[in-house]
């Protein structure tokens, strides 16, 4: 970073996120060809490049032993060559899905001959903001590019040598194939301040997403100037109604619980119709217990099952953790109810036989994903065939749930006349 | 607002707020036919509320003459028996539209047999400011309602008992059709720091939307701490191509101009092709002078037809009145420079007969609305079909270019399976 030494942060910043501007217009008329050439080649290359990567991320590892991080934090930053197969390999497959710009979302003629196309089109810079995982520089900029936007990638500390030599492959092959050189840029300053820096630049850059600990979102929606796609965890809800098939019920709480604890469709909080509560509960109980979690309920759920009492505080909490909340609830209103009050709108269950009981539940319940008869677990991009991910959204506006390459682009309106005139 | 008066400010704001979001979950299992009946039975009642809603606007006019408001402010202030007409049939139109809510905008089944349904939902809460217009208050309240939001109301003081009147008229025929009460709120309190107080309230309100001059905008994009939908106006460029029809470049252009000058549509700057300048440029030079336009050249521009020259702040500029910038260029890529770099992303028109400029035009402008041979003032809800219009976005992201009802709406997956678990 020679040349950003003899300028300040700001500027630096300021003049990065330009140039990624500039290479986003470029982008914008890029063929679906040039940007798969390029996905091709910088998979090949990331595995033609293993000794330099490796050699980079074992720089990474010493340094985060002498800093002390835990042997998972290790874990997640190390690099391997069966590991780098698979970066590569999630290139290949981005390269595969269809371009989402350009489709031609719906159109129409007016009464007076005027013809009218929502065209999808790329939102422009994305500023994409992570931790430690170094696997995820070369799949966001594999999406950012494949939906034609520019990125501006700022890992965390911890992998600075290993993202360094990943961008460095990807930047190379962009000049083979005709990408602009600013598609993807990392941002190679430690100084925490740059990303504030870019948060300001709305000039610039079209949307921030932070993809990290609550914390680190936060700090982004806090100072942010543009839209923020945000990845909250999900306090997620199995409800096991009236009419449900105690196996199935079972069986899912089980796996929406236990499959994988530490993610944000995992199972925190089970609520129990009252009607099926003393059969369900007792099994319930001892299939989770079986598996290490403790399960905090309410009152009703307590003298069913001698557990831990609940608190108010349990039943917002997204534990991320082997423990569950449990709640006895009267009717499927104070179910949804609950969910609403307590959840996160990230992803509900209902597990039923009853089509009226399903249909209440998948109109009331306000999250990304209702599911009926099926495990929290599947709220996810892979799951839904979206392909590639960039992350789950807990919000509402522009994109709900699982982002995938649409989920990264905008619309414009293209209007064909023949000399119309109002 | 007796009520009101034993609460603190913040205190109001919040409980409106709070109230707003209990309706809005009840909206989310509305069915159409409700919606429907509430808005023909308020077109109804508003026309047969004709002198309760005129005294009240009587009394808005009469504090506005006090106020010194000109003649154009008291103009858009005034209602009148046809004015009431035209509000009453909107909400009437709005009942005619379809229902975005409910709508699957897609669906798969996966190889495992889930199936995946993406449906439309509402936003939930929308807050929407906007100025002294008082057929505004009927408006946003029959699009919010059309596509299941709860809306919380903050007009112009200036507009205060019209707006009064027509809310009540909104909120009683509510009861007969079991639409919430909260479903349409007006903040009824003159205090401008109330604005403040919602915009900070992002655990209830899902987007603000405010509709007004920019300084309203911009304070409001820098207070709220939810999604904005903004409507910034536009620097809409007209760009005469070296394959142009005369005629129609000089019928567009003066349209794009004159046919109303001070909306966000209309043309503030016109680029020409070098090789056709010296033809073209006289005879338009000549009809927007006719029609009382003033000309602001570059030097290109002044050497062909006498002119004030432009600055670097004219092409900037979005005059909203009989101005216009104009410039010479020597080739398409430097008119799609221009408006990329001095335009407003909002609307810009090409006319041209050669289809490579065209396509060349509508795939590298990055504005909301391309238009090819035909005038920017096309840009529009009811041009596009739309049917209602809340405004016309200049974001990226959600919603871009005319808002109708499924702009104010989000979406979430439902998935069915049959005890799926992974």
């Amino acid at each position: 970073m020679s040349a950003s030494e003899t300028l300040t942060l700001a500027q630096h910043c300021r003049e990065l996120s330009e140039a990624a501007k500039r290479a986003s217009s470029q982008m914008a008329g890029l063929d679906s060809a040039t940007k798969n050439r390029w996905l091709e080649a910088s998979a090949k290359s990331l595995v033609r490049s293993e000794a330099a990567i490796l050699q980079a991320n074992a720089r990474d590892l010493s340094a985060a032993a002498e800093n002390g991080l835990t042997q998972a934090q290790m874990d997640r930053l190390r690099l391997d060559p069966d590991r780098l197969q698979v970066i590569a390999e999630g290139m290949r497959q981005v390269a595969s899905l269809p371009d989402p710009c350009g489709e031609i979302i719906e159109g129409h003629v007016r009464p007076n001959g005027l013809r009218i196309e929502k065209v999808r089109v790329p939102l422009g810079v994305v500023f994409f903001i992570y931790e430690s995982r170094p696997n995820v520089t070369a799949d966001a900029a594999a999406i950012c590019v494949k939906s034609g936007n520019a990125v501006i990638l700022r890992g965390g500390k911890e992998a600075a040598h290993s993202s360094r030599a990943i961008v460095q492959v990807l930047q190379e092959e962009s000049h083979g194939v005709g990408l602009p050189p600013a598609a993807v840029q990392l941002v190679d300053v430690a100084d925490r301040e740059a990303v504030g820096h870019f948060l300001q630049l709305n000039e610039f850059i079209d949307v921030a997403i932070p993809r990290g600990g609550e914390g680190l979102i936060r700090r982004v929606v806090a100072e942010a100037t543009m839209p923020v796609i945000k990845h909250f965890d999900g306090n997620c809800h199995v409800y096991i109604d009236a009419a449900a098939d105690l196996e199935m019920a079972v069986t899912i709480t089980e796996n929406a619980k236990c499959q994988r604890m530490g993610v944000c469709n995992a199972c925190e909080s089970l609520l129990i119709h009252e009607t099926i509560a003393e059969v369900c509960l007792p099994v319930l109980a001892d299939r989770l217990r079986l598996r290490g979690v403790e399960l905090r309920g309410d009152s009703r759920a307590s003298q069913i099952v001698s557990m831990t009492t609940a608190t108010e505080e349990d039943f917002g909490t997204e534990y991320l953790a082997p423990i569950i909340s449990v709640a006895v609830v009267r009717n499927i209103d104070e179910a949804i109810a609950h969910i609403n009050r307590y959840g996160s709108h990230h992803t509900d269950a209902i597990v039923t036989n009853d089509i009226n009981a399903a249909d209440q539940f998948t109109q009331l319940v306000d999250s990304s994903a209702v599911m009926v008869n099926a495990s929290t677990r599947f709220n996810d991009g892979g799951e839904f065939g979206l392909g590639a991910e960039i992350g789950i959204s807990t919000d509402k506006f522009h994109a709900r749930g699982p982002c995938g390459l649409r989920e990264l682009t905008s619309y414009k309106y293209i209007v064909r006349g023949a000399g119309h005139i109002r």
